[in-house]
Parts: C-alpha cells; structure tokens; sequence
C-alpha cells in the first residue's frame, strides 16, 4: 500500500515539501549495532546538495541532516531511525500565477487532477528537494552495508547529457567526483560546460543518461518472482523525478542480440564459478550472481523552462507559461548521488531479505 | 515482503513450477459482483498458449484454468479467487545432464546459489510457464476493468525482433492478433518468419522488443512517490522474464532532448485539457494524464540454444552445454499477452488505490 | 493490504470456500531445503478433521492435502507452496431458504451488505472449513521450526466448554491427544461428555475457552511496536471464526493486580536469567523473554442451532431461522489445533523476521 | 513487514524515544482536502499530556504538536502527514545503575536480549511516551472521519481499577472527560483517587480494564479473513504498552454462553435492520454491522515501582532494583486516549479499505 514508501525489509518513508518547513526521511528495519553518525550521512548529501556549482539551481540550501531517533551513543539501536532536515532558503514570494498555472511536462495538473489541491510552491512535493530524504536516507544503508558487506562499493556516473557522450576510452572512476558533472572523463568537463551554459542562455534545459554500478555483490541477493533485484532497482529507479527508463546490463539492446552472442559463458576460477561477459547486468533471474550490477537510467529536460510555452491554468484558460526561478538545466547531474542512494537502499533490503528466508547460507559449487 | 505477490490492492501471487502438478494465480481484492467466467479468462490464455504456431515452442499445453473459489453463480464475491492451470504435457525424460549443469545465461545457476535446490526440470520455478498464471490473473483484471472503466483499451505488439524492426506508416492495429508475432505490420509478417527460421536451424535464439498502450486510461491514477504509475508498470515489466529494459513515453531518448522539445504543451478541448504531443507516455509525476499510457520493453533472446557454450556443473567442473528441448526461439513473442494482463492488474490495482484515498473525486479544472 | 493474506515473511494466503471444488493455502517465503511431505501435514489436519466424534460435525471430509508446488524431491525449494484440499463431501441440498435469511450471529448479513453478493453455501468463505488450510499451513511452518528451532513445543487444550472447567490439579499433557475435547484432564471427559450431549440435544450450542503453550520459543522473537509477538499472536488468534478475545499471560486479570504482585523476579541461572515467575506470558516489551509463552482464547458458541431465532432475509421481511445441516456444537473445540497451526506461523514469522534485522544474533548478559 | 507502522491504507509509523530530542508520526495514505490544524490535533494530546493531575506522572511535557509536511493552507494535500513532538523536560540525571540492570516487568531485557543495545534513558523506545505519536495521529484520523462519517462518536473509559469497579447504574457519558481516572461515574472519583493514593504511597502500581466504543461505526467495514475489524482492533490494542488482553463484545464470557442466549436477534426497523441485542460487540464475521462496536482490554500494573523487586544487571549478577523517577502509579488512565486514537486509525484505515475493493456500496435488504 505504501504511497510514500519504499523497501521489504529496510523500510524508507520519505516526507516533506519544497518550501514546508522540513522533510526527511523514516528508516524502519535497520539492523542494530551499526555505527553512524550525522557526518558520515552529510558527505552524501554534500554530494547532492544545490547551489555548488553553475551547472545546478542556485538555491542556497545547507541541507544539514538531523538524527531524531533510532540512534544512541553513536549505533543504531533497530528502532526507526528519524532523518530530518530543515528548509532554509524558502524565498518569500508572490506565487500568483504559478499557483493556477500547470507547467507542460510537469506534476502540476496530475497532483492537481488526483488530489484536487496540490502545494504549488516549489513544486511541492513533487519537487525533486524530495531526493533530500532519499540520499540521507542512503547514507544510513551505506553505513550497515560497509559493516556487512565490506568489499561492496557503489558508484553511478553520467555517460551522456544530451548530444554529448562520454568517451569510455578515457574512463577514470577517481575523476567522478572531482567535477561537477560526476562524468569519469576529465577531458569532456570543460565541453560540456561550454554546452550545458549554451542551453542554459537559450532559456532550455536538457536530458541525460546515467550509468550506475555495484561492485562487490555478493551472490544469491533478490527474490523471485516478483521482488527481483533487477524488478525493485528499476522501481526504485523509475521512482526518481524525470526517469523514463531503466535498463539492465545489455538493457534495450538485448532486442538485437542472439541467443548465442548474448550467452555470458562460465568457466571456474580460483574462488568460484567466473563469467566471461556480463551482458546479464550481475543478475539472472532476478538474483544476482557476485558479478558487477551494471543498469542506466534516463533523465528528462527539466520541464521549468524560461522558454514560453502553451499550457491552461486551473481556470481552464490557455496561457503561456515561463517558469521563473532557481532550477536545475540538467537534473540528471543531481540523479546520480539520488540513485546510488536508491542502490544502497535496495541492495541492503535484499541482504536483510534473503537473510530471513535462507539464512544467507548459499549453495555450494564444487 | 512479498516474494511471490504483485499489486497494492489487486493482489496476485504466482505459484507453481514447469512440470509440477499444476500452477496457478490467487487474486486477492478483487471487487464483488463482477461478472467472469473460466471461457472469458481462457481467451487471454489461449493467446499466450505454446505450440500455436512454428514461432513458438512445441509443448503442447491446453492451458485449461479452473476458477476453485471466489466465484459464485458466475460472479466474483469478493474473496480470494484461485486460478489453476494443470500441467499436462511434462514429458518424462532423462534430466541427468540438466539438473547438475548451469545453462549460461539462464537463472539455474543462481537459483542454486541461493537455495541450494532447485527444481531442474524444464527450470521450474524460473520457466516463462509461470507467466501463465499472471496471464489467467490478467483475465480477471480485465474483467474488472471493463465493468469499471468501459473505454479502457490494453493491447501490446512486437516492434522489433533481432534485426527487423516494424514499418510505423504501415502500423495496422487489428493486424496484431492475425499473426504469430502480435506485429501490426501485415506485410512484414513473412519476412519476420523466414528470420526467425533461419535464427533457429542456426539453433540460435534472438531478442525483442515490445509496445504496450492503454488508451483510455483515466487521469489521477498513480500515487506518488513510491507507488507511481510508471514505478510500477516499471516494476511489472521487469518481473517478466528474460525482460531487460523498460521506458515510459521518450524513455531512453529523453537523454538526448531539450527541454523545450519535449514539453507536452496543454490546450483547453471540449471535454477537458488536451495535450499536443505525449512525449509523458501518458504520466506525468506518476500520475496518469488521461492521455495513452505508452511503454516500451526489451526482451534479451532464449538462453537456452543447441549452440553449445562453456559452462561448469554443481560439481565445479567445465562443460559445454547444449540445451535441448522445447524451447522458443524468441521469447519476446509470448511476452506479449504476457505484458497486457500485467498492464490491466496495475492499472486496476491503482484504480482501487485512488478510490481508497480520493474516493475517485477529481480535482477541476475550468 | 493483504485481506486474505497474514505474516510478514512467512506469508500465508488462505483461498476457498466451504462448498467449493476446493481450498487451500499459498505459503510464500517458506525457508529452502526442509524436509516435508503430504504425510506430515497430514496429520495435523487429521487433528481437525470433522466427522470424528459425535462432539463435531457429521460431515465427512478426508481433507486430504495435495502439494501442488514448492517441494522438490521431497524437500522445500523456497518458492510458493500450493496446499490444496478437495471438498468432497458437499451434499447437494436446496439451498432455497438459508440464501435468503440471516441467521443471527452469523456473517451471513454483514457479507451480504459489504459485498451485496455472498456464496451461502455451508457458509461459504466464512465458513470454518477455511481453518482446515490454516492448518496446512501450519504443517509447513510445523516442518521449519522442527529443524530450526528443534527444542521448539507448541500445544493447545480446552480449559473451559461452557459451565465445566478443566480441573488443573489433575492436568496431564499426554491426555490431550487422547480426548475428543482436546482436554488435559482425563476425568473430565466423560463428565464434558454428557454436557455436551444434553446440549445439543437441547438444540444448543455452547463457548469455549482454550489455552496455548509455546515451550522452547527462543528469546528474542518480536518485532517492537506494531510487529510485537503478542500484538501477532491476538490478531492471529482473533482472526479465527467466533474467537470474541484473546490474553497474554495474566491478560484481562492484569487490571485487578499491583506491581509488586505483577512482577516477574529475575534471577541467574546456570544457563542465563531465570525468572521466578511468569506473569508476562513470556512476552516483554512484545519480545519473547524465553520462558513459556501461554495465551488464552474465548471461542463463542456455534451460532448455528435447530432453535428458532427471529431474524429478517434478504427482502426485509421478519423470520425465524432454524439452522439444520451437519454443525459442531461447540466450535472451540476443533479451535485447538487451528490455533496451534497459527501460533506454530506467527513463530516461525518472527523466527525469520528477527534473522533479517539482527541476524539472530543476541545481546549478551554476563 | 513494518516493524513500526499500522494500517492497511491509512499508515502510520511512529518514531522516537523517551529522552531523544524529538518522537513524532509519519501518517501516509491520507485523503486530500480534508481541513487540520494543530490546535484541533493538540486537544487530542492534551488528554493525553502527563503532569495534569496527581495521578499521573510529575513529567511536564507540554507535548506541542507541529506539522511540518502534507497540510497547505489548513487542509491536506494526501501527501505524509509528518508530526513532531519535541521532548523537553528530560531530566539530566546520572543513568548509571538504570543503564545496566533489568526492571522485572519491563521491556529493558528483552531490547537489551533481541538488539544487544537499547537506549535506557526513560525506556527509550518502549516508554509509554511512544504512544503521544499514536495520538498525533488518532487526531488526523478524527479529522478525516469527522468529515467522511459525520455521525461515528468514540469514546473510551476506564471500568476498573485494581479492585475498584464502576457501578454502571451511575453511567455518565459527560462524566468521562470531568475527571482524571476518565471514569463515567462521578460518584466513584474520590473513591478512585484515595485507593490510587494509597497505591502510590505504598510504592506500588495497578492495573486498570478500559471499555471503548464506536457509536455510528457504518455496516460492511472490515475485510475478511486476516484483515477483519476484530482483528486489526485486537492488534491495535495488544500493541499499546502494558495491554495484555482484548475482547470484543461478550469477549471472554463469550466461553460460558450457549447460542441459544449469545444470538443477537434481528428485526427490521424503519431505516433497516435493528438488532435486539449485541453480544456481538457489533461485528459479525470481522466486517461491522453498524451496531456500536464494543472492546475492552486489560492494563497491566506499572512495573517502575519503588518497591525493591529481585533482578539482575547485564554483568549478570543479582540486584535488588528499586526505580525512581517519574512513573504513573496506574499506566491504565493515559491509555484511554491512546486507545481512542488507535481506533480512530483503525475505523479510518477499513473505511478506505473498503472504498478500494466495493467503491462503498452496499448489499441491499429490503
């Protein structure tokens, strides 16, 4: 039932509006003992956090993150943990008109349709400062997850922002998150910051494409038949604002592929059963199987635009509608740390799951 | 929790393997007092039946579902409706080889790194057979639906499979059921076979990518932000198997466009707001818009081939398996009907959601 | 959401009603590799099973089990098991009257205004034939807790049919088993004997109150604070027919007692603390303490009797209801290995929800 | 799995501690458009509130409830409701002994046994003062029914004390909120309070039975067989601290009566069916049949007494505990609103239920 949310096990409850006075986020079902602290949590939402650079909203927001509960003396206790944090840059301001306005490609007329009343300042709860929650949210997962699965190490990265692509033979994982794109190609930052302030001055905005990769999955995690791993990470993904799609491995251009190109051969290694490609994405039927979890996702254009566009107001008038104010040209930049939070939720979700059915025992191979 | 159950309200859990005794579907929370009958459900089964055509695989099922409860004088009462499907033709045979080697590709492998069992035989649990029992679900879906929503239209088609793509200028939509490939593209039809016979005498398999519509769809469906209508349709698709990617409207595209390019501008029309493009896919901040809901997906090809491919058995040792058996060259064909009862239990079950928390009131507009 | 559905990992759906073909249970989430067979659930139905005293109901079913999925080679895979049980013994009758009439205490009348249609067949779903998949299920979890939990003993036994009571100074566990009351007093039996009999010869029907006995239940088991052990085991409770309350320990006379009597003293045993007494029913805080946890159970008459009662039918015209056919005239008595079957799930549920949050770990005293 | 959530559609999830800096509510799943303030939540809570009369704790708490999410402009938007009380008066104080050893009665154990930490500063987690969340949220519900059934009233009372009765000659429905022991009978509250006063002086505590009703309770609420109206009402109940048995109707007595005397009889009245009587406590089969509802459950005595009791401490040597600090003398009085509240949640959360699977129709008669 679960509108709001997410999880089997490791339960997140995201709240909170744009310009309220907080949001956060309920973690429920985290293992006790584990170490954490509001520090280890604030590096991710560093991460995330707006006005850093030219390239997203210049929305001031410190985005501290509080701990409420569920945490004593430094370790979580296994009672729910409360993450909270505070609006601070909720600038006063006249919201006559986008408040009977619908933006085109917007939630403004579907919140508006449902609900019959939506907080139209900031976008309300549709506004991707909702994403706050998740990567603090995140941050907790991280945590047990370093405990648990110490080898385990999770990474996303744009590999296309409109007509621009990375170039995979300069791939450098260290430079991720030394520019503000997090691409690993140091030599494109400077092209597309030229294209993304292009866009930007034409009063445009522009889509993008993100890769994300968990390495160091143990075998055996996701549920069949439906709470795979590879069916939650795409709900997880498809539920970050602006998503249109979601891939695994080979992804969409598996429609291509034969069976026999396809096939990734096994052979045995030292430590166990090894795989010659990795054309499955690190899952075969919904479970994974030790090798690297490989998916991408899509992000649309930011649909506030300076450009004017047709659209009708909640009066049933046409109108042409320019989104002022402070938004992103590319929110796919800022999709990245979202998503690896959503990764980290959702692969300690099916740790703890698979702990409950099996044991986390494992058959054997040899 | 929920391993084996989809859907919020409409509740379906699979159960069943390939070749045991039977499988089947239990729907929970269907409404009362809808009309169904065991004929009605078996023609959604009989679409998605093998050994129809050369196209498919040559098992001879008769698909035959049984309704053992929640039906009474030829209508549903409200209570848990058990759909049964006995399996007939479970050709006894020599599984040796089989249930001690892992087929590249396939989910044997991590099935057996989970439980540390599995049933071999003609892959069990894993077998698209399972996907009969979501299709005799879908049944009763669309039963419901087309007393609740009566313009509702649910209907998918191939749009790729390997190297061929359909025509678009040629699309015919009454085609899609005159042919073994569900392709609204009646000219295409003869080349698509020559194709897929050759992938097979090269005892080869190859992938696929299907469209899915629902035209009619009402507006306000969806409930953000865990439980979107995208998140979910998302989900359900990636829950079928063998499937590998899922977009919405531009999908994976939306990487490559600006902002101003893909914005659905709004209009007023005399029933209501009219869109001038659907780049959504009918969704917009998981909320259906009451414009088509348009989904795409991929289906990787048939792990299981004559081609032989490395492999190891539980015993560690390499191999070269060659999977015999009846198997279908392109498993996307099948997806079809498959994808549509998935479509009619989400779009039902957020149906009953929006009655829940809405009562199905609608905001107005003008 | 789940109406048909109880557990939080170890998920049971119960399906079917009383004149059906048949019903059953789905079990999801059940752990892999534990032996079970169509014989060792037998035998808890078997406990059930009507027809087998006059003290219950003359119809006649085997209530055969048939395992339909999930068990492989004679052990559990980790997917659904499908328990199904064929209704043999449905007498063909008219019906005429009794699908027209309320009778008084019964849920024909609150079926009929919730879902304006109901399947009056012997009561259709709520008739308390559905406990005979509750007690297949239980078989199940029976299985699981036998080898995880092996020091694990779960039994039931009537303390009161109305005026009589057990006599606790004679009470003897190797009698339950024994009796046709489920008593463990062997000198009662013919005493309850005669009483019931008169009852039913009096075109009456009468109470019962049960008590339940987990010896052996780990500590530790319990999710705190809407997942508690005793929060589960009264809902479980509850939700079998005609149960009107529930208690843990000194339940409802813990309001007439002070503090000082209350509390259960501690003291260090050679294998860790022991307590002096056992007030708590060997719950604290909704966690299993490790001592005895016993709760109790009122079980309302049969509402079906040959008396007249006045009541309305279907037209809201006034009638008297005489309710013939084939009903116990005290239901609390095959209550006993229904509750034993949901005790043994809301155990085993715990047993798996408690692995995925601590990992089963425990804190240490000493 | 929600370890710390309740309800099928209306959810809430509490979170906090006792001394922590804040414990509050995350309320999903509520309609939109319904009118909420903080003052109309605050009267709910200040029933509630400790330190208002002598027989409760000497804590001072102004428990001052604030909104931070899903209400804009004084009505709610059907996104979370997030409520957050912030706890000021926590005494700084020296926890060394209380940190170590075990109250008899008390949850300090068996957190300390399942979590290997706990927060020990007033309880932590399991203190009674979670339970000013469950009545943030009970208010939110009361809103939402005060709109949706404008004709449902509930109210709870205590009936015993110890060995104090109500005399139900005396019932004064007016009476309950006059008086600190929410007692309807305004002859016994000197009584009440002098045996209370001597139970404190005497370094004791005691139980207390509570009666709670829903008058208005529409027909056809409550899903059958594991989400039945008795059932989730027994859940809510045994959840609260302290409670160790529910009953519904006749409840408990329900073991002694024949069907003969237990039948409620129907007739038909002018605006429907009228029943004679209602052993039933106003449900049938699980589902309401829009008589009032009525449910009684024990409190157990307060186990923080000052008398010495024998226990041990995590060192595991044998102690004499004696616990200071601020206790009520009978946890039974504060309870009374809690339990209002959790039957709000509960009335609401099956009212929306329902809407999902019948649309809230209802089965006619006559």
């Amino acid at each position: 039932m679960s509108f709001n949310t997410f999880g089997h096990v490791f339960r997140v409850t995201t709240w909170g509006e744009s310009h309220g006075p907080a949001l956060g986020a309920t973690v429920d079902g985290c293992p006790p003992g584990i170490e954490i602290s509001e520090e280890f949590i604030q590096v991710f939402l560093d991460r995330r956090r707006p006005g850093q650079s030219k390239q997203t909203t210049q929305r001031q927001e410190p985005d501290q993150v509080r701990i409420l509960s569920g945490v004593f003396e430094g370790k979580t206790t296994g009672t729910p943990i409360q993450l909270m944090i505070e609006n601070t840059d909720q600038r006063s301001r006249d919201y006559g008109e986008i408040s009977r306005q619908f933006r085109p490609g917007h939630a403004d007329i579907t919140y508006h349709q449902k609900y019959g009343i939506r907080d139209y300042r900031g976008g309300g709860r549709s506004s991707a400062r909702e994403t706050a929650a998740r990567v603090a949210a995140g941050g907790v997962a991280q945590a047990v997850l370093a405990q648990l699965v110490p080898g385990l190490r999770i990474f996303g990265y744009m590999i296309q922002m409109g007509a621009k692509h990375i170039n995979r033979a300069r791939f450098d994982r260290e430079e991720i998150l030394r520019n503000p794109f997090f691409i690993p190609d140091a030599e494109a930052v400077d092209e597309w910051a030229d294209y993304l302030g292009a866009i930007r001055k034409n009063h445009n905005s522009v889509g993008a494409m993100i890769e994300l990769v968990a390495e160091g999955c143990p075998a055996g995690l996701g549920a069949p038949i439906y709470a795979k791993m590879d069916t939650d990470l795409a709900a997880a993904m498809m539920s970050i604002n602006a998503v249109k799609g979601v891939e695994i491995g080979e992804g969409m251009a598996a429609a291509e592929l034969t069976g026999v190109d396809n096939a990734d051969e096994i052979v045995m290694g030292p430590n166990g059963p090894e795989f010659l490609s990795n054309h499955a994405g690190g899952i075969l039927g919904g479970i994974t199987t030790g090798q690297p979890v490989v998916l991408r996702f899509s992000v649309k254009p930011t649909s506030s635009i300076l450009t004017p566009r047709r659209s009708i107001n909640t009066a049933g008038e046409e109108v042409e509608v320019i989104t002022k104010g402070r938004h992103d040209p590319c929110v796919g930049i800022r999709a990245v740390p979202v998503a690896e939070a959503m990764m980290a939720c959702v692969i300690l979700d099916h740790l703890l799951l698979d702990r409950a059915q099996t044991g986390g025992r494992r058959g054997q191979i040899g």
